[in-house]
C-alpha cells in the first residue's frame, strides 16, 4: 500500500461504509477520520481545498493524494485482488452494477434515507417533498430489478461475490429507513444474508436515530 | 473480441455516443440498432427481455450477452488499452471521474438537455418544473468543478487521455442546448477543444431539433 490509508466519512454513510466494508473482506486497516455532514463539515473551506472541491464524504485518501467516490475508492482498494472478477465480461458488468448503482439507487433509496432518518420529513422543502413519489417508485423498481436478476444468479456480478455486491449491500440493508419495505423481494433478502454471513463482514454503524 | 458487436442506442443520447467515440479511438467496429426512446421503443417487452430489464439504452451487445450502462460498456471496450490508466491510482481516479459523472453531472445536465431539447420545457410535469432551479444550479457547480481541475491539469486523470474525458466529453460538449453557458469556463473550452482535435475522434449526430 502506498503509505497510511485515511477514510475521510461520516460513519453514518452508506457510501463510507462500502469503503470500511471493502477494506475488511481484504484485510488492510483504515484509519478513519469523521466528519458531521448535517453541520457542514465538508463544506469548509480547509475541506474543500484539501481533501474534495465536490464537498462530499467519502474520500479515500492514499498518502498525499485523495480519491473521492465511494465506488472509485472501492476499485482502488481492491484493485487486482479476488473482489475484481478476472473475466473481461464479468469485471465490466461489475463496473456496470457500481454504474446504476449510482445512477438508480443511490438517489432514490440512500436520498429517501437521508431525508427520512436524517432531515425528517416535516424539514423538507417543497421541491423535495415534491420528489417523494417519484423516488418511492424508481427505488422500488430498482429493487424489483436486483430481485429479478437474483432469481436467476447468486451474485450480482460473474459467479463469485464482488465490489458489485459490497457497493449494492451498503444502502439496499438499510432501505427500510428509508421506507422500502424489503419483504416483497425474496431473492434480495437471501443475498442480504449470503453477503452478511461472509467471513470478513463488519456491520455498518449503528444509526443514532434508530437506536435512540 | 468476442463475436460482433452490437450497440443498441438512440443516436442522440450522449450516452451512446460515449460507446460510438471509444469505438472510434479503438478503431473497433460497431454495429448500430437504434431505438427512439421518445417512442418507447426501449419499454417494449422484448426490449426488457432480451436487451436492458432496466428499459435503457445504451446496451453494448457482446455475441450474447448484453452490457448496459454506458461508462461499463465503454471499460469494456477499453479494458487492456492506452484509454484506461496502467497505475493504480490513475485507474481509480479515472473511475472516479466516470462515477461523478453518473451523480453530479448527467442527471443535471444531460437531463436538462433532455427535458429542454427533447420534451420541451412546456411539456414538463410540475415536479419537473420545480426541480430546474436546483438542477441548473447543479449542473452549473460540475462545469465550474471541472473548469477548476483542468485549470491545473491537461485532462481529467492521470496525465493522458482517457476513458474520463470521453465520458466526459459526450454531454459536455452539448450543455448549451440543457440550457448551461460554455464562456465562463474557459480550461473547459480548452479541454473539449483538445478533445475534438485527437486523432480517432468522431462527432456526434446532429440533433434534430436544432438541425431543423
Amino acid at each position: 500500500m502506498d503509505g497510511q490509508l485515511i477514510l475521510h466519512e461520516d460513519a453514518r454513510s452508506g457510501n463510507c461504509y462500502k469503503i470500511r466494508l471493502t477494506a475488511a473482506h481484504l484485510d488492510v486497516p483504515l484509519t478513519r477520520h469523521n466528519y458531521d455532514i448535517m453541520k457542514g463539515e465538508t463544506r469548509t473551506p480547509a475541506f474543500l481545498e484539501r481533501v474534495n472541491a465536490n464537498g462530499r464524504i467519502p474520500v479515500l485518501q492514499v498518502g498525499d493524494r485523495f480519491l473521492p467516490e465511494s465506488n472509485a475508492a472501492c476499485f482502488w482498494l481492491a484493485d487486482g485482488t479476488h473482489l475484481i472478477p478476472h473475466d473481461r465480461f464479468a469485471r465490466a458488468d461489475m463496473l456496470r452494477w457500481m454504474f446504476w448503482e449510482q445512477y438508480n439507487h443511490e438517489p432514490n433509496i440512500a436520498t429517501l434515507r437521508f431525508w427520512r432518518l436524517f432531515l425528517g420529513e416535516e424539514r423538507l422543502s417543497d421541491v423535495q417533498r415534491a420528489q417523494l413519489p417519484a423516488k418511492q417508485a424508481a427505488g422500488e423498481a430498482a429493487l424489483r430489478l436486483m430481485d429479478e436478476h437474483l432469481a436467476r444468479h447468486v451474485w450480482l456480478a460473474g459467479d463469485a461475490f464482488s465490489l458489485a455486491d459490497i457497493c449494492l449491500y451498503a444502502y439496499t440493508h438499510v432501505a427500510e429507513a428509508g421506507g422500502f419495505e424489503l419483504r416483497p423481494y425474496p431473492n434480495l433478502v437471501r443475498w442480504l444474508g449470503d453477503v452478511a454471513a461472509l467471513p470478513g463482514h463488519v456491520v455498518m454503524e449503528p444509526e443514532p436515530a434508530l437506536a435512540a
